[in-house]
């Protein structure tokens, strides 16, 4: 029986509620899998940082790098600073393990209230794959005539080679077990160096694909069509800032940004991937056993698919399909009265097995 | 009477039929309002570019320099490439004058369908202020290793004390007249200088503001939030890029983005400011008559606003606002079958003189 070994970070405010649940879950569907979990659990966190001034030890990164998946709850913490919570935990894993991917799946689901008018389940389905390793978050840049009026602040953006081709062709990878089409997104109108680049890229590496259709919108007419046109695109590909934007707007298009799933990934596996909800910690409600654990279970199915377990994977996303259209056992975010375990049990209830 | 001296550049494709248009309406609403203008119309275009090689002469920053202000229609055509015809026109343009702000209203119209459930007209209505000079757009950058595997590029962003507060200052002098409430567009999570310093200016500048309420998100939640709560805002401050994105998703959520006005300001009037609608030159349906001239005459209508003629501005605003709401005498984009001229004709007849 095959055992996967997996970090388990539930980090900060609802990430300790739903990333249990979403354990559950996965430990059910392992048992009829033929698989099973090796579960290794980690106090990374902003409590962590304010107790010993650290999210994580200096090691961390030793400590996690034999695991075949890192599973991440959410990190942050009202008056703990990003550059604490986030470069001192979320975005070291995400450089140090080469997760050059960040995946996003946006699908209108029945049962999910979606804020457009008029569109039917099943009719808007893609996935925004951004680069998550280099480009505008380079951390590279300072400052000059500090405090006085001349004052600026300068910061770099870096696009390398490297980093556009693997990105654009793990897209294209992704888009052969589906409609065959890629939409890039770009700024080459207005960024005149990086931009034309990465359109430079992505016409070479789209020549690698003959038999795909490939499309390219400059970002600001990009997030126009998530609203007027979301049904247009299969994969799109995009740089870390724009995948970013374009991976919080899409699950919003949908109405899904509660419930998002969403994957770091090392697609060549020299590293272990990590997987973690869109959603963040939410203090506001952590505590009250009412966060919704769906993006947290649907995200461990993206871990499951990762690690090869393609049934488990699709088990899991049905039986979450599958209760969010009977729209019973739904937490409050969704409308319903269920609590964080309920909601679990009734996916959990909802397997095919 | 006052006579305002106004550079008139159609450029390409639907911008040749559109301008004239609006101009009759500035016409119509000069002849009561006792002003007049004197118009001087410029053939900068890529037309032009075809013919002589240059979008516009050497020396055509300084033939319009002493006007009162520029009415672009639209520039770019297929198989001209941006860099000739956005940075040989309408970025030196915006540079060359110091139209650091880039001001575009989003409003819910009565007759106008957006893509959003159950959303009132009047229950959206802000403006987005864009940074327009620096930030993103600076063209510092360059390419190392050019054509070997390791080849990366560089893109510089730069941010001044002063490009940063005179255009938020702009934006709460504009939030003064309305609700008082500026939001701020950032992404100081990610990005890990600039935002940062973005940030500690709106701060400063909030401070020179009591009793005015502000916020501020990150990007991407912002861009979900236009999406899910667009009824939140009032006044957003964003830089070059971000205001570039947030000033196309704002009409579409509205769906205006085919009507949308945009104004390139140098507030002090130490320069010429340009105004320009937001839609393109769109050379699929020029030539034909059917272009919606709403975007030139709203543009139009916030050029009036700026020269100082409030009521001829309002007259505008209010006559394409009954036209709309009315839903005769719409072009085909609107889901009517008037043309071009007839749509304008219809505006000048709402006028209220
Ligand atoms: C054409 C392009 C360079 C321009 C910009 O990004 O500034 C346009 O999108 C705009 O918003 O006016
Ligand atoms: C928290 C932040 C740094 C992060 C990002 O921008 O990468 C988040 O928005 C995400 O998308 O995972």
């Amino acid at each position: 029986m095959t055992t996967y070994s997996v970090a388990v970070i539930p980090g900060d405010g609802i990430g300790n509620e739903v990333v249990p649940e979403a354990q559950r879950v996965l430990e059910a569907v392992a048992r009829s899998g033929g698989f099973s979990f090796d579960w290794t659990h980690y106090d990374w966190s902003c409590e962590r940082f304010a107790r010993t001034g650290a999210m994580m030890p200096a090691d961390g990164l030793a400590q996690i790098r034999d695991k075949d998946a890192i599973f991440l709850g959410a990190v942050g913490f009202p008056g703990v600073p990003d550059h604490v919570s986030l470069w001192g935990l979320l975005i070291p894993i995400r450089r140090g393990f080469h997760q050059y991917v960040n995946l996003r799946p946006v699908k209108l689901l029945a049962g999910v209230e979606s804020p457009l008018k008029g569109r039917e389940p099943g009719s808007i389905d893609f996935y925004v794959v951004r680069e998550n390793n280099e480009g505008e978050y380079s951390s590279i840049g300072g400052r000059l005539y500090d405090g006085l009026d001349d004052e600026l602040v300068m910061q770099q953006s870096i696009f390398t080679r490297r980093g556009c081709d693997r990105v654009m062709r793990y897209a294209f990878e992704l888009a052969k077990g589906r409609k065959k089409h890629v939409t890039s997104a770009t700024k080459s109108n207005g960024i005149s160096h990086t931009m034309p680049y990465w359109d430079e890229r992505f016409a070479a590496i789209s020549r690698e694909y003959p038999g795909f259709t490939t499309d390219q919108f400059h970002i600001d007419i990009l997030t126009a069509h998530f609203v007027r046109n979301p049904d247009w695109f299969d994969v799109i590909v995009a740089s870390n800032l724009f995948g970013d934007i374009l991976s919080d707007l899409g699950p919003a298009v949908v109405g899904s940004i509660g419930i998002a799933p969403g994957g770091n990934i090392n697609p060549e596996k020299e590293y272990p991937s990590m997987f973690e909800p869109v959603h963040g910690s939410a203090p506001d409600i952590a505590g009250k056993g009412v966060a919704n654990p769906i993006g947290q279970i649907w995200s461990g199915a993206m871990m499951l698919r990762h690690l090869g377990e393609e049934a488990a994977a699709a088990a899991i996303e049905g039986a979450i399909e599958k209760v969010l259209a009977r729209r019973d056992s739904l937490t409050r975010d969704l409308g319903g009265k269920a609590g964080t375990r309920e909601l679990a049990d009734a996916i959990i209830g909802a397997l095919p097995f």
